[in-house]
């Protein structure tokens, strides 16, 4: 048998030797080599295109002569007839080896091809999608041989594909008899396998070799906003991406207030649930659209979002989450069909995953991140700061990595900020302010230049949003119009008219168009408390988790979130959202959650590493930590009253000015006033 | 270790040595003994009761003394005080064995006591129910491990019952925080373990130790009538049963005009699925009113019915029915949760679990007469006929079994019969003729008095049902005023004046009270052509399946089918319904169907087994056998044209009368002429 030629598989380096005659495709399989094949071998699907090598290979020690594959057959010549071969290919199930060869699969006959590759490339994502397209010939039925049509195509599942535990769900049992007979008894399914159970669903059917495409949703199910990618099931490519709002904030702005409209009326959490869901049917509606696909044409969605948004979304009352103990409802992975959720405008037996929770205050949306972000795989220590509505906050490296939430409120989104707005054209998303004049400049979204360039022009500028609250107060900080405490001084105090008085005490104009019967762009000292009570949040969070984790400091932090994005690291850092770090260590990861859930999407893997990060993870619950009003307390200074921030002060020094005029009181002293006036 | 006391169970006979201080639910559960228990071991729930005995037992070698028992302890006071003990027995959980002791477990602390017995005692069923109650305390929520409240609750199940794979749909996710808090974290929890993949799901959660009952429904979905009984899943007994009538039927009579009407109506199966649904969901609401019962208690149903029933159930357009190869969309039994059926008048989380079909002719309910009289068991021959408007034929020994179905017509149901009615009070059910005078006497229904009995009084006379028509038909044979081919004689040929003249045919009057404005209820020429043609139809399929195992008799005959169990077994011979047999051999075996469709509902076994019985059948396509139509002509004659009926003719003779006038022409041509007619 030593004579059987050797065919040797690029990239992979696998190798093994064949008898001749034996189709390409077969010795693929059986060496364990990626190549790809719908149609099981009857030339039909051309996803299993290879392309030989011939000539002296030293590196491998083989001569591939010509003739070490058998010639086209008139499968592969009617198949290059009516679609074209490129040069150089063949069919892996029509060419059999006759002789020594080096067979190449290209990227695109791979399976598991790489496809969410992240901006700083932590590491690439391979396809291993839950639902596929496979195409079959089932038995005819036989009068004398009774048996269902169903259990006719498990069969040819099982036979063809060696694919057990076949179910079908009634919108595909409705269609079945149909579809087979239409396609003459050959058919394609879109089979769906369940990462939790193992058990296969066909999802849909289609006659003969289907040539269409199938998607899948990944959906960043957030308090404010729902994200949505569309992403091609082949190849994990993003088809389109679209956002709504959240339309359960008119039940109220933060996930505090929506547990309390829980509680205080009955029945709102039904009200809550029906909202998101049809604004998720209508996100679902719009993103077909716009890629110009057919709504039957998504086969599955993966959730990621936060406790109380989860709970939401599968129709449980969040009022647990409201109080402790923080009981989930349920904390693992969840897959269902998305009719349950009443999500209908995917296809009929659409399946829906829900990522696990990790804790009552930490959703699947931190597993998400965790999951793209691989904290437990981090060499050095690394701060993930997811900031939204809620922060979530992991901290860890491959010996432990520890997690929690943090309650920043809407303040960083540009929510309770007197000139705030969504992130949308026309708002300021930049500010820088010339320590010497104390003259400011920005840039709008929507525009590129800032704007004191000529070419600024006179756009319409209607507010500012979350980067842009946050660059302004720190530069108010740099530029020293704004105190360690949090106090803006007075127009004499700062030397500039631009900052002025409002009651007993003073804002800082960015941008005053009333003239024209625009805005008065400015930052209030009461924008300025919304932000230090948000950041002191979110700094108290992180350092519990160094506590926990015994630290003093981190050696890297990643801002994810959408809106991490566009935080610039410094800023951030004067401001005292984030503890001291080298600032090059300072990145941003986009939207991590988004980015999970689109790993979840293209990988039934990446779904249950989930479970088992999950469980690896140490929950660290602020709500009840003795040090957490420490903490918090001391992170109101601007960046804090005691922490050093020495990688910060190499590169930036704060001016040291204080406009205490004994009658603003401490933020501390307003943060309990303003939970008076709640009650 | 051999000092150990002795532990003896009846009336197992389970015997094994305990150390002092062994709980008697324990030993018994060690030895495999059948001891029920739904709290688990905390003395709530007393079904683990026992009654020891003492004394001396030879039989079993061993001397019961005073104190063999642990006393009283305090659970068992405070529930003997609380609910009361019965005389003698004890808390299996409590008492622990101190010497050696004889304890028997009485019939209502068997979890797998006998319940389905049926009339001729064929075998018991014992209990093994897919739903139980389930009583187990819940860990609470711990802030620092933090887990869902569901997965506490898996975990006690895995932890106290050892049971895994636990799932909770939505409807109980929506509801398990409250009732745990509720329950102080006992709970009660109703879990239904699937036949087909083992998964349990949580059906409904109870706070604390729940009292009430849960039932499940057995439904018998037939064309004409849908038929269920509520039954106790505790201990199988029935609580209510109820009937309605298919609502199908306004969409045709028989199963082929159903058929005909999805194929001439677009969305007509669908028309068809919604109203059979809303029929059931009705039915289902009136049988738990009637059995005092909350719909919420209702877990489950299982459902037995024709393929095309079947398929209209699930929603499946039947028409690959209609026409070879009479391809089933799926052959395999089903369970899934009610709401998917838009059953939604039971349990929100009820499942239902459908049998299996035999074949595109033969469905479940052929499926469960095979598990309700177990042909593959029986020593002798025994063919089985379940009459209905379709009629399922099975044959069988312990060799092999044979099935089929064909197509009867309601006929034998009332339907197409000039006076025919359903059976209700009023119906004519019974009739005898004086072979002497030709005077015929008759019951109806709602009396028990012969209408020649001066105690009849003047009841109102509506219509004749079908085991009168039969009966009548029969006896006119006998009484000679019907001829072997089916004629009916002139009043000349019969002399008398009950039979009149209509048309070119013959009628003969069963009553006349036209005189006081009521009906004339007479058999008239198109009654007995209708009689003809279904009994040639079920007799020439148990011929079919005869030729097919390769006998020309039977040993017995069962009659199943709600109106089996009313027809008289000599007039169905004297008809030919059915072929010779001895008369003591054929019985009744009521509704059959229904029975199998309770012991399914009763036994998660019985659902397994009822798998294997149908793939060891042999499906009989009678639409296609080429000796179907000989068959079928030569049944015509009353009783037959060639087969020799001795057994019949040993109790009976039939009088040798001919009316032929050369006129009526033959049933096959008559049936020919109406197949023409409805093209």
């Amino acid at each position: 048998m030593t004579t059987d030629p050797l065919v040797i598989f690029t990239p992979s380096g696998k190798r093994g030797r064949f008898p001749v005659g034996t189709p390409v495709l077969t010795a693929a399989r059986q060496l364990g080599v990626d190549l790809d094949s719908v149609c099981g071998g009857r030339g039909i699907c051309s996803k299993c295109q290879v392309a030989p090598s011939y000539g002296e290979f030293s590196k491998h020690g083989v001569t591939a002569r010509e003739g070490a594959l058998s010639d086209w057959n008139s499968v592969e010549q009617r198949y290059d007839d009516i679609r074209g071969l490129k040069d150089g290919r063949r069919l892996g199930c029509q060419a059999t080896v006759q002789g020594d060869i080096v067979i190449d699969v290209p990227p695109e006959s791979q399976v598991h091809r790489q496809v969410v590759r992240k901006a700083a490339a932590v590491r690439d994502i391979v396809m291993d999608p839950a639902t596929k397209l496979l195409f079959v010939k089932v038995q005819e039925p036989d009068m004398h041989e009774p048996s269902g049509d169903l259990e006719r195509l498990a069969a040819a599942l099982r036979d063809e594909w060696g694919i057990t535990d076949v179910h079908a769900p009634l919108p595909v049992l409705t269609k079945l008899q149909k579809v087979l007979r239409k396609g003459n008894w050959e058919v394609t399914v879109a089979l769906h396998r369940g990462s939790l159970d193992g058990r296969h669903q066909v999802i849909d059917v289609y006659p003969g070799f289907h040539e269409g495409r199938i998607y899948g949703l990944a959906i960043d199910l957030g308090s404010t906003t729902i994200a949505a990618h569309l992403c091609d099931l082949r190849n994990g490519q993003v088809a389109a991406s679209a956002g709504v709002m959240n339309p359960q904030i008119r039940f109220g702005e933060d996930l505090m207030s929506r547990v309390s409209y829980a509680m205080m009326n009955p029945g709102g959490e039904v009200e809550m649930t029906a909202a998101v869901r049809a604004a998720i049917n209508d996100l679902t509606v719009d993103i077909a659209a716009e890629a110009g696909i057919t709504p039957d044409q998504i086969m599955e969605a993966v959730f990621v979002c936060n406790p109380v948004m989860h709970h939401l979304l599968i129709g449980v009352d969040p009022v647990e989450l409201g109080q402790a103990p923080f009981a989930l409802a349920t904390s693992d992975a969840m897959g269902l069909p998305a009719r349950e959720l009443d999500l209908n405008r995917m296809n009929d037996a659409a399946q829906v995953f829900i990522l696990p929770c990790i804790a009552g205050h930490v959703g699947a949306d931190a597993a998400a991140v965790a999951l793209s972000e691989e904290p437990g795989k981090s060499d050095d220590l690394v701060l993930i700061v997811d900031v939204g509505t809620n922060a979530e906050i992991l901290l860890g490296d491959k010996s432990r990595v520890l997690a929690c939430s943090s309650p920043t409120g809407p303040a960083f989104e540009g929510a309770q900020i007197s000139s705030g707005q969504r992130a949308a054209p026309g708002a300021i998303e930049r500010v820088e302010i010339d320590p010497a004049t104390k003259e400011p400049r920005f840039k709008i979204i929507g525009s590129d230049s800032w704007s004191d360039d000529p070419d600024f022009g006179t756009p319409q500028i209607t507010g500012i949003c979350g980067s842009g609250i946050i660059e302004a107060v720190a530069e108010m900080r740099m530029a020293g119009l704004l105190d360690d405490k949090g106090l803006i001084g007075s127009p004499d105090q700062t030397g500039t008219s631009r900052c002025i008085v409002a009651g007993r005490t003073h804002s800082y104009v960015l941008h005053d168009s009333t003239a024209d019967g625009g805005p008065l762009i400015a930052v209030t000292q009461g924008d300025i408390r919304a932000i230090q009570l948000a950041k002191s949040a979110l700094y108290a969070g992180a350092r519990l988790l160094m506590d926990e984790m015994g630290v003093d400091h981190v050696d890297r932090i990643t801002l994810a979130g959408a809106f991490g994005a566009h935080i610039s690291p410094k800023h951030a850092m004067v401001l005292g959202m984030i503890p001291d770090a080298p600032l090059a260590n300072v990145r941003s990861a986009g939207n991590a959650a988004g980015t999970g859930a689109r790993i979840a999407l293209c990988s039934v893997t990446a779904r249950r590493d989930i479970a088992t990060i999950v469980r690896q993870i140490t929950k660290v619950e602020t709500a009840i930590a003795p040090k957490f009003q420490e903490h918090f307390v001391n992170a109101n200074a601007i960046p804090h009253a005691t922490d050093p921030f020495p990688h910060l002060a190499s590169v930036t020094t704060l001016p040291s000015v204080s406009f205490n005029l004994g009658g603003g009181g401490s933020v501390d002293d307003q943060g309990r006033r303003r939970r008076r006036a709640r009650k």
